[in-house]
């Protein structure tokens, strides 16, 4: 008996190196502003979206999450995990792989690595918002965490808003090094500096992505000037904060998924009805974005399942008909479908 | 550059062509029993595990759920879909993928299909509970749905308690004749029938695994005579049952998770506060099992996110060393591990 799997079976996967192929097909600024509009377009639409907190498994050491939602006719999930200890062993802090599957007949049709694909996409998110909550012709931002979110984020930035200076700081000067390394050639103007504070002077969009898994203060009141939009991502699990609560009294905070961000964000320093602004509506125009030039805007980023649903089905998109993929054999599909036992019996050889 | 990924970035990924192998490698008896113990040895440890009711999408046509538990040092979670009208299309009722992850690292360390294995691990777990609830000596059973599942549930039987008949009945004749089929060289004595009731006649032990997505009653009170063991594996989601409702007032019913079952099982038919006992705890000897041989025994089973953890781990287990898998590149992993970036700029050729 032929062993060969059926065209049912065979869903599409795309490896690291093929996402790798694939962004310099397309071109990272690119790819970061086509994925920018794609999750806009996906925030516009948020009402058709099954939306649930993601699912996560805490250990003493971190936490592994999935993160499901569907629009009805495609359902999408993320596997990632959240491990700050791994850098000491060599090992990546955040990794994941995604899936897309028909809602009508619940089949896959998509599995991909995520690792990258999240950084672009957490980058595009932080750019769509600041889109809608910057200060108008912002040139500078301030860059304080430099791991491994760092140049995507400084990218899609001058991609999308036109940024054109980008000032780093990181407790460890070594981050730094790398991050203004590999800057150097991106045509934006880079400042390593010598503290959070130095790194501020002059941005007018803070982003802080930094990883101890724990309440910290990144920044605190007296730092956070009027105008600026603060951009914080790295606040994303229970117990872990990156602003001093008496930024967020002064702020305006916008947040993706309250339900989520509650427990994730910068907001669980806050009571449990502390206002925020849902990011989709200002997206929709059914709520402000920015108001005024004095504004202090936060966007209290945790990363929701549909930023990885909009960044999933972009890079479906992209696949039909290219080389950036690879067909594996992961659903059993028999020839009449209630003979599942027959096809395994028929595959002894 | 080299574009070929670090070991570190390399997972083992079993697909359906190499789960068939490594089945008939080890025998589907031989496989079934394996996996029965696996599944029993993780139920004595019940309390260590993570347990969560599965994360499930409803829509029209189907449901999509997520199923992850942990054990402290292991993570696994399963991806299965439910769609009753796929057959008529030619596609599987049921698919799924799974995965283990070490919860120290958060790296995934096994992709597998779950189509097969799942059939696989149903059966076996089947084949558990009935060796704490069946009648002793048990010889003959009745299987009420003749699908994908049929032929695992009765092999199991067959392993594990020694079961030496199966009486077959199905709305639809070609299915029973498919398992009929399938099952003529097992060494059982395979009885068609032409009614439920028919089928039901001397059988210790009936399984009911149908896959209409409503509620239907396959057995009435007056079919199901004392001392028989029912293994109800078909009613396993919302608005899905296959017995009436007085066949459980008069049997003993016994659960896996009972957050889970009261959504998903027969006894969504029954109040809340509904009495059953969680099997874990008669498989460690903490509560009854079978008390006496007028009892009826119902396993209401839906399937829970241990026994694929179960199954997982054994499958992993039997891997190393092993041509059943290949490893594929879902994990980006730069030297540095803050370095992602500098990874994807260095892949550009």
């Amino acid at each position: 008996m032929p062993l060969s799997p059926s065209p049912k079976a065979l869903i599409p996967f795309v490896s690291v190196e093929n996402m790798m192929r694939l962004v310099h097909h397309i071109g990272i600024e690119q790819m970061l502003v086509e994925l920018t509009d794609a999750i806009e377009a996906d925030f516009r639409r948020w009402p058709c979206f099954d939306k649930t907190p993601r699912i996560a498994s805490h250990s003493r050491e971190g936490v592994i999450e999935l993160m499901p939602t569907s629009d009805g006719e495609i359902y999408g999930f993320k596997y990632v995990n959240g491990h700050p200890k791994n850098m000491a062993e060599g090992l990546q802090t955040v990794t994941a792989f995604g899936l897309l599957a028909s809602v009508s007949t619940g089949y896959p049709v998509l599995l991909t690595e995520m690792t990258l694909l999240t950084a672009l996409r957490t980058a595009a998110t932080s750019a769509m918002a600041a889109r809608h909550l910057a200060p108008k012709g912002v040139k500078a931002m301030a860059m304080i965490g430099n791991g491994a979110q760092a140049e995507f984020q400084a990218l899609a930035m001058k991609a999308v808003l036109g940024i054109e200076e980008v000032r780093l700081y990181d407790i460890d000067p070594r981050a730094t090094e790398k991050t203004a390394a590999n800057l150097k050639e991106s045509g934006l103007t880079v400042i390593p500096c010598k503290s959070a504070q130095a790194a501020i002077e002059g941005a007018g969009i803070i982003t802080t992505c930094t990883a101890d898994k724990q309440y910290a203060t990144i920044l605190t009141d007296n730092m956070v000037g009027a105008g600026v939009h603060i951009n914080a991502i790295g606040g994303d699990c229970p117990g872990k904060t990156e602003l001093h609560r008496d930024i967020l009294l002064r702020a305006d905070t916008f947040v993706e998924y309250p339900p989520q961000t509650r427990i994730e964000g910068e907001i669980q320093q806050m009571d449990a009805d502390y206002p925020v602004t849902e990011l989709w509506k200002v997206v929709l125009g059914e709520a402000e974005g920015r108001q005024d030039t004095r504004q202090i805007t936060l966007f209290d980023s945790v990363g929701f399942a549909i930023e990885d649903f909009s960044a999933l089905r972009y890079v479906r998109g992209k696949l039909e008909g290219s080389s950036f993929y690879q067909e594996i054999d992961i659903i059993a599909d028999p020839d009449d479908p209630r003979d599942l036992f027959g096809m395994l019996q028929r595959a002894r050889t």
